[in-house]
């Protein structure tokens, strides 16, 4: 028969199994942080070398291409370790359903790289294929962050997350100024993807700021070099906000600037994610201190500490006062513990609504999703609102309107 | 190796198990439901014995004894059901400790009941005690709906621990009627206590009202009983309102009126809690339903049936079309979910928050329970606020006010 102490125990035990299908979860987002960065690399390579019709970064990018594949193998491995047994998994019905799709995502870069040497696809193509590869990855990691049961992890899930799409967002900024000083012009339309490629950084990076803990923090302004983010943001004026004609020459230039950078911030990356980890031992280590030490006091109630101490209250549980004080103090913490973990999920909350309401005018108005994205994004540019406040205003006439079919 | 199909799989099937834990859950939901509806008779006769000194209600207290005790085996046997295995349980941690307060609460039952039936307890202490006792039993509704992953459940589950909640209210109410019109008097803070009983009572059933869904509503509509509502408005106009010297005659008639009309939420209780089974039935018969349809179509397309069609698209996840929009329609459907769920769990949000400033009073004041909520409901009153403001305010100058130790 199960008896209050079987319970009380369970609570514990409960805590343990998903801090430790949490600490599962963190590797995987430490191992497609990793394979996010080399096909961010491959992206880079590749559409130099389609841009250059071959004649430059063949080598780079066959050597991109090694590594993306030694890359995949270890989120393959990470994924075969995952529990998928139905139950196990907190979140699992979501969190699957997001891999599946990056699986069968990766399931297909063989016949873009094909493509690619043989010059059987544009750069802009095999772009938007990378483009959205990674999105998916980032969404695996999305619903991680959702999913955490632990304040301190969730917090560190939503840094991470954050860290991870301020980064892609760099990435796209490279490539999109790279291309835009190469072709020697920018329109109006130009200088406003510009912008928000930029503005869309500056959120993630702040959001990371907020979220990321002391220790990164630090390490983050360790890193910071000056002259770098000088040249960038001059590079910036001078293509965004200028505009018009545009030296050529500055291309290479941009690019290096840019890498120099992201190549900090993956620097940045990994030490986030090893904090992770080092976050997750030291939590399941606590929490399993902690069932020992109430395995203790249990049993030493069970064989009659009771009795030696002067038997039980009259009214209340007849426990000794500290399995009271011990009940007490869990649920407290357990409580305060949910209050500050929808905390930091709330930030995750405005990234919901943007992809509800892209999903809304992708079925009701026909778009594709960067058609969806784009329409949004204009429209907070030209109104000078958040996205999410555009996202939102669409999602509260979405029943006002009539569906174009 | 797991491939793309063999997590898609394993999302509906997490779904499937998430709903099933769910059932069990919503299984013991009603089992408690007809404990607390036997032990708030319990306590009523209870009350009337020792009132009496043991001349009035010696038998029907006995009844209600064993009609508690046969059901409270229930109890302990749905919980024996219950999952305990670590991982299995969504949100076990907190479930399960409200669990272990409640059984160690139950095992002390037997030793009051003795003292109740040689009178060596007062009423007073008496119904504290199963006041306490149903209140841990509401916890671990409370934490059933809050765990809930299927937003017309989860629904459902508010809808019914705010019923629940209101009838105890309206059983607390009942009581403190009976005991004032029997002592012939009652003074301001009395009143104050009986306005307050009225309004929880009120902001429960309203709770209930906009998350019952259609059926329970028009069956709620059809059990009213005009004429027992309207006595017990006059009756509380009388103590409540008028106050001073009170007619000690009226206190059965009180007592009947109150009885009737909290038989007849007894009745809708039982229709809710067979609702929820029904609703669980439905929503895992469905979702085997869909599991079965993505088994086959994702079997007829390994045994070739992608060929047949025309072969993959070239970018993009080499799958059929259908497969792409059922993924979409899938990760879609999961995000409203997710919103809708987030919606029906925030009306449990402010019992947290009270929940939280009356610890927190408890901690920094060295208050017992009953006086932390007492110290806010009085705020409340006096300064014509709704508890949640108060207990908010509460919460956001703790870090101002020194702790008084």
């Amino acid at each position: 028969m199960k008896s209050g102490s079987t319970f009380l125990l369970s609570a514990r035990r409960c805590e343990i199994a998903e801090l430790e299908q949490l600490a599962r979860t963190c590797e995987l987002v430490a191992v497609i942080a990793r394979l996010i960065h080399a096909l961010q690399r491959e992206r880079g390579s590749s559409n130099v070398f389609l841009g250059s019709r071959g004649a430059r970064f063949q080598a780079q990018r066959e050597q991109q291409v090694d590594a993306c594949v030694a890359m995949e193998r270890d989120v393959r491995a990470a994924l075969e370790r995952l529990q998928t047994d139905p139950g196990e998994v907190r979140n699992g019905a979501r969190l699957f359903g997001r891999i599946a799709l990056v699986l069968y995502g990766l399931d297909d870069l063989p016949v873009l790289r094909q493509d690619i040497a043989t010059h059987s696809v544009t750069a802009g193509d095999a772009t938007a294929v990378f483009v959205k590869l990674i999105s998916g990855l980032l969404g695996v990691v999305f619903e991680a962050a959702d999913s955490a049961t632990d304040p301190e992890i969730s917090r560190a899930l939503v840094a991470m997350f954050n860290f991870m799409q301020g980064k892609e967002f760099a990435g796209q900024e490279r490539a999109f100024g790279a291309r835009v000083f190469a072709a020697g012009f920018i329109d109006r339309a130009g200088q406003q993807q510009w912008r928000h490629l930029i503005e869309s950084q500056r959120s993630c990076l702040e959001t990371f700021d907020a979220f990321c803990g002391r220790v990164l923090r630090r390490a983050q302004e360790a890193m910071r070099e000056p002259e770098v983010q000088e040249q960038i943001e001059r590079l910036r004026r001078v293509g965004g906000t200028v505009g018009g004609d545009l030296d050529p020459e500055l291309s290479d230039c941009w690019y290096h600037a840019c890498t120099s950078r992201i190549d900090a911030m993956k620097g940045l990356e990994d030490m986030a994610t090893n904090y992770l980890r080092h976050l997750c031992e030291r939590r399941i280590a606590q929490a399993q201190g902690e069932l020992r030490d109430q395995q203790t006091l249990l049993q030493s109630l069970a064989s009659g500490g009771q009795a030696a101490t002067g038997g039980p209250a009259r009214y209340g549980p007849h426990l000794e006062r500290s399995v009271l004080m011990l009940l007490q103090e869990q649920s407290r913490r357990l409580q305060t513990m949910g209050e500050e973990l929808d905390a930091a999920r709330a930030t995750l909350q405005e990234r919901k609504v943007v992809e509800r309401a892209k999903g809304l005018l992708m079925a009701q108005h026909r778009m594709t999703e960067d058609e969806a994205y784009r329409a949004l994004r204009e429209t907070a540019m030209n109104q000078k609102r958040r996205l999410v406040e555009v996202a939102n205003a669409v999602l509260s006439i979405s029943g006002v309107l009539p569906a174009s079919r």
